[in-house]
């Protein structure tokens, strides 16, 4: 589809659960592709800036994208302040290695991306994630997540999994296979920090995902964001740490503060906050979390 | 429109600020009618329950209610734990009031609707909500909210501001008159919580009214919500107290565990949480805050 034309009335988006369409204006296609794994889009919309799509489903818009990379990115980063080497699965946009970048401590990003085809649509026609990918901290490397967590040798500080949903060629990234393999190249303090759905929507699979987590890691918490091109608005993160690390109780907000750093969504009131999830979304996955808002990290009542 | 014939492709929705639209698989239709001031709609919805439309947008789903409704209440009567006396503007589904009725303090609660083909509407097919308003405590009095405010004797603890968008029947639950005289009819440490629009979508129009609230109330504050049928999922109510209550220094979590009240969103976490507005939406409203969750309340810094 080609549509220079401005007064076509012209719309992309998706269906959700067969119950919901999300859709927004377009003024004209950039991008189309089928690669090995999915279909890829970019779009110039108006009222949202460009998208990228994959598979039909809305990944990124220029207009609130900060959200979700500020919240992937920061909200680990500043409990760990002395993190140097991050792993990015997925993210092949560079949003999330833009924020990463942004703490002057860190020395290594490796971004491991699947389809080459995303990098390369983000890279010709959404700069403001893209460019990130250019830094000489970076690596960028276009091959299978799991695949390559199985198989190095290196040791990370932070590994984000920055994937899209459980479906098609993200389906492993939520895999218990795939979290042994991370758990073992986190270093002895480390934290995986994953894309983790919409509570409204998908919370047995939240909770699904959550147990198998909590299997693995010591200290398990979830944390919340909103924006406006993910269906249901609130979406989840899960935080997860190798060690004995509390997202909370061991966050010292004077340090967000001090990195001088200018956030569009994330303020030290909003890490703490992410953290006070809904009542139904807490009473779910009560039974695997270890940290919560209103006090230290300790182990869950039994189940 | 009516149908029955499942297999028809039925979608309901609206289309927001010629950008994005948002549709619902509808499996029958309910209520339609032309008021002296809307049109007003029920559908029966696949996935999302029963669903009210004023004019065509989208006012409360059955999923989804309890966010809103215990959010606009709960906040301000934990706050307010000795009020008796509570004005609903707007709100005729009955959500609101059903809220508030779960305190036992509450002895009257006026609801002022101004169309009474919402009542109508939700009476006959959303008794969820509009179950409450065959509570003894309540009045339901179908008049001008402005008007009612103008000429009133009355006085109450709490004013609940249900309102639509500031456009149409509404426009007027946004000005300064109105809050005149909700200033006038509130006790003295009295508080008026009132719908404040999208964050994202409409920052300088909560620019406007918190600015105006700021000139008749001594304490203001905003605080967030995020739901499935409003654009953008995080919208926002501000908190405005005639006297010095804050919503945040004076809050103690310890009621709402007394309360013994099963909430489905609210907690005394998710109260305090939000208050932590992401940072955009901080930086453009502060300066007519004055209670942020860092701290006590306290004046705004010179805007």
């Amino acid at each position: 589809v080609s549509a220079e034309d401005r007064t076509l009335d012209l719309w992309v988006g998706e269906q959700f659960q067969d119950t919901l369409q999300m859709r927004f204006r377009v003024r004209r296609t950039l991008y189309g592709a089928e690669s090995e794994f999915q279909r890829i889009d970019v779009v110039e919309t108006e009222g949202h800036g460009r998208m990228l799509f994959n598979d039909g489903k809305a990944m990124l818009s220029e207009r609130d994208e900060f959200v979700y990379h500020e919240m992937i990115a920061h909200v680990p980063l500043f409990v760990l302040p002395a993190a140097r080497r991050v792993l990015v699965i997925g993210g092949g946009d560079g949003g999330t290695v833009r924020e990463v970048l942004r703490h002057p401590g860190i020395e290594y990003v490796r971004l491991v991306e699947i389809d080459a085809a995303v990098v390369e649509a983000c890279r010709r026609h959404i700069p403001l994630t893209a460019a990130a990918l250019d830094d000489p901290r970076v690596e960028v490397a276009l091959e299978d997540g799991v695949a390559y967590v199985a198989r190095t040798k290196e040791r990370y500080d932070l590994v984000l999994v920055d994937s899209t949903d459980p479906i098609g060629p993200a389906a492993p990234l939520f895999g218990g296979m795939f979290y042994d393999d991370v758990r073992r190249l986190l270093t002895d303090d480390g934290v995986v920090v994953s894309q983790a759905e919409s509570p409204f929507y998908e919370l047995e699979t939240q909770a699904a995902f959550v147990a198998l987590l909590r299997e693995r890691f010591a200290r398990l918490a979830v944390y919340n964001y909103t924006n406006l091109t993910y269906p249901g608005g609130l979406w989840s993160f899960t935080f997860a740490s190798r060690g004995e690390l509390c997202p909370t109780a061991d966050f010292d907000p004077r340090r967000v503060a001090a990195s001088g750093i200018d956030f569009r969504y994330y303020s030290a009131a909003v890490h703490l906050a992410a953290f006070a999830l809904p009542r139904f979304q807490e009473r779910r996955l009560a039974p695997w979390l270890t940290a919560g808002k209103e006090g230290p990290c300790k182990s869950p009542a039994a189940p």
